[in-house]
């Protein structure tokens, strides 16, 4: 609480500063206007209701089930009911993949079951599950220093523990051996590859999550067990004595069988400026295991929920607001690669965006990236947000989370909003990933925040590429 | 932390007052030697290890399962090994159940999977699981008030949501439909019954335990959902169109099949008088979902790591420690009766009991249930534990906790000690209860408390009946 305050009054401070030196981007009715649709925001609940409208009725949406399909027609339907001005899908494509089960058992010294998951996009075991000798590795780096052959019939176990940090840091570290363990473990020989789960919980319920087979190399089945359960794996190998592993996997991997999907896209049109777009972005689709209400349930919600403030006003601002929700994220950026494709040409009129894809908390940050002109807009912006807690990273580097970077990376402008991530990865990618993980006051200040930048960006005119 | 320094505080000035007008039930070297068994256990991980040791070497150890027999033959060579002078196993027999597996569905109005699990000792479904409406109540009291045959055809569903409370109070409320709710809903025409699951957290994990189904009414199935699954089913419900659900329990009750286990008790023998038993218990047996690290690992491992520390001494205390684990608690207390109805004639000779049941944290009361003019040597004890942060209890009405009750209800004094019981329904009786949850720190301060009440009770002399 004394640091909010703190934060508050410094951004106080930052604002009276900033406006009392430099021209306002922004007039003082539009200035007004911030003010009413930010107490609209923080008094309503209504990005909660849309999570848990979209976790009720559809749920888990992996790409190519019948749920993504489901939260397509949903997302359409939503769009149109909550005011949006143009709906429409945009066709993407990816190969089929089958989860199936996932059974892991110690089978000596001491026999005990564990609680697995596959990883997105693993092949099976052999129909009847494969047994061997598991080899413990510290971490990614002592697996790719393991000597070729050295795993020729075993199963490979990496136990890295992912460390928990406000910011997610410490993914980066953990999911390394997801995405590239199983082409290094089968590299080495390795029948299969386990991984502590990348999750900073103590719950027995695995972790999913992509990877990514290297081409040339065996495919290996790979999954992740459950961190308790990674607990007793490792308790049992340090004992010395030789542990073998039963694991059997039925998932299939189709790489040759299409299945298509779709972004949605929805816009406010610009009263002015309809063809210059003020972009939030958001992923539709979830891994299958939980209801995605927070991955990312949540990004849908308050981008949803502040694009309609905006539509309910009696006139739309200037530029066109425009809602991203990306098909196929969570198999690889697939929707946003898509859609960078299709949009290249008009990538000059995506004004600016932001992504929301990092769970449930309030967000305490902004970081932009911009043209060096454009940031003294981006402070007055910030003095918008400083009274909602969140304070401007003094980096100006940002290319957009997640799908957005595909944007970014296009030479999109972006601002990053980052929000407290502290408990995200106890549910990311996994069954827990539902509604009562929400935070619904933290959404309050979310859609606020959106809604400012949002609004912001569509009335002031400012160019951030400059 | 202050309120812990104003404890030990009261506890000295409690102790000091009580040793200036009573005569002391142990003489200084008594007391010295009380210290120095404090000081190791406060020092001493063997608790911890003991627990990691159980858990990893054996797991699950349900009643008649594999792990139930192997936990025995760990219990009986882990107390040799601990240096206990007697230790013996006394057949204890109950009936077989097998758990198979649970699968639950919302059909309509929007199809989703629910995680759920079956009560222990549930009957199962057909063969290819039934399919009905459900009908919702608030608790058990609201089932009990349906009509007769208006479930008919239908699922009962009882929502009532857990409590969480330091002392487990919210517990009882909660426990009532898992127990008798199968039957009530029978008696009223229902199919099945699931329930919300009686436990305090928000995993996608459901907790079993214990039912009681009644003579003469038809046993139905019943399980319960985890609690986001079950927000998820009252979300459903609450749009007010009709809510069908597929279950399909796989469990199997043999009430005619009977499976023999055993209570295992170890003796330290008292120097003086051998016959007279100061007694510390646990259960065995767990749940077969979990390892049983919480429930009941860390009874087990507190009373062993305890009378281990007395077993080391030079000397043997004047009476016998006597350690009992249990078998069967889960099913319903089922070990103890055995124990009760076997030593029935020398109930008289177990001067008190406690057990520890409740899993892990520090322990911040204790409750005697003794005759009145023992209550000087309870304040005496009292004393010797405040520094620990353990109050005594105004009331005098312990009768002893799970199993002990038994032996408490054939008048055997006893303390209850109570702990921080605010996370233990978070994984009580779920696949959650594992090492992990075991907090080392407050397991040395509850072996501490044990190793002083046991060396007090057995060195002291005290008549605890009178």
């Amino acid at each position: 609480m004394t640091s909010l305050i703190k934060t508050t009054v410094l951004g106080f401070i930052t604002f009276f500063f900033i406006t009392s030196v430099h021209a306002q981007s922004l007039s003082e009715q539009d200035r007004a206007q911030i003010m009413a649709l930010k107490k609209t925001a923080l008094s309503s609940n209504l990005a909660y209701e849309i999570d848990e409208s979209l976790t009720t009725e559809v749920g888990p949406r992996r790409v190519g089930t019948p749920g993504d399909k489901l939260g397509i027609d949903w997302a359409v339907a939503k769009m149109k009911q909550l005011g949006f001005d143009k709906v429409w899908t945009e066709d993407v494509t990816h190969y089929a993949w089958h989860r199936g089960t996932a059974e892991a058992r110690i089978l000596a010294p001491y026999p005990q079951k564990m609680v697995a998951i596959a990883l997105g996009g693993s092949v099976g075991t052999p129909k009847t599950g494969l047994s061997a000798e598991v080899v413990e590795f510290a971490d990614f780096a002592a697996l790719k220093a393991a000597a070729p052959g050295s795993l020729d019939g075993k199963i490979a176990y990496v136990s890295y523990r992912m460390e928990r940090k406000i910011n997610g840091a410490g993914y980066g570290p953990a999911v390394r051996t997801r995405g590239a363990g199983p082409s290094v473990a089968a590299s080495k020989g390795a029948l299969a590859l386990i991984i502590r789960s990348v999750g900073t919980d103590n719950n027995r319920i695995g972790h999913t999550g992509g990877l990514h087979y290297k081409d040339g190399i065996a495919k290996i089945p790979a999954a992740a067990l459950s961190n308790p359960d990674a607990d007793l794996l490792s308790n049992q190998i340090r004992r010395g004595k030789p542990v073998k592993v039963f694991l059997k996997l039925t998932a299939e991997r189709r790489d040759d069988t299409p299945v298509i999907t779709h972004n949605v896209i929805g816009e406010v049109t610009g009263r002015t400026h309809p063809d210059e777009y003020v972009v939030m972005g958001a992923h539709l689709d979830s891994w299958d295991v939980g209801t995605g209400a927070v991955d990312d349930g949540i990004g849908v919600s308050i981008s949803l929920a502040a694009a309609h403030y905006i539509a309910s006003l009696p006139e739309r601002p200037k530029r066109t607001i425009r809602v991203i929700l990306f098909a196929a994220e969570e198999v690889g950026l697939v929707g946003a690669e898509e859609y960078v494709r299709k949009h290249e040409d008009d990538m000059v009129n995506h004004i600016i965006g932001a992504e929301w894809d990092f769970g449930t908390g309030r967000i305490y940050e902004m970081t932009p990236g911009v043209g060096p002109s454009a940031l003294n807009a981006i402070r007055e912006l910030a003095g918008l947000l400083a009274p909602l807690g969140v304070s401007l990273s003094p980096k100006n580097t940002a290319k957009g989370q997640s799908d957005m970077s595909a944007l970014g990376n296009k030479g999109m402008p972006a601002i990053n909003f980052e929000p407290d991530g502290m408990a995200y990865f106890d549910y990311h990618h996994t069954e827990n990933d539902t509604l009562d993980k929400v935070d619904a006051e933290a959404l309050k200040q979310n859609t606020a925040v959106y809604v400012i930048y949002s609004y912001f960006a569509a009335q002031s005119g400012v160019d951030f590429r400059k």
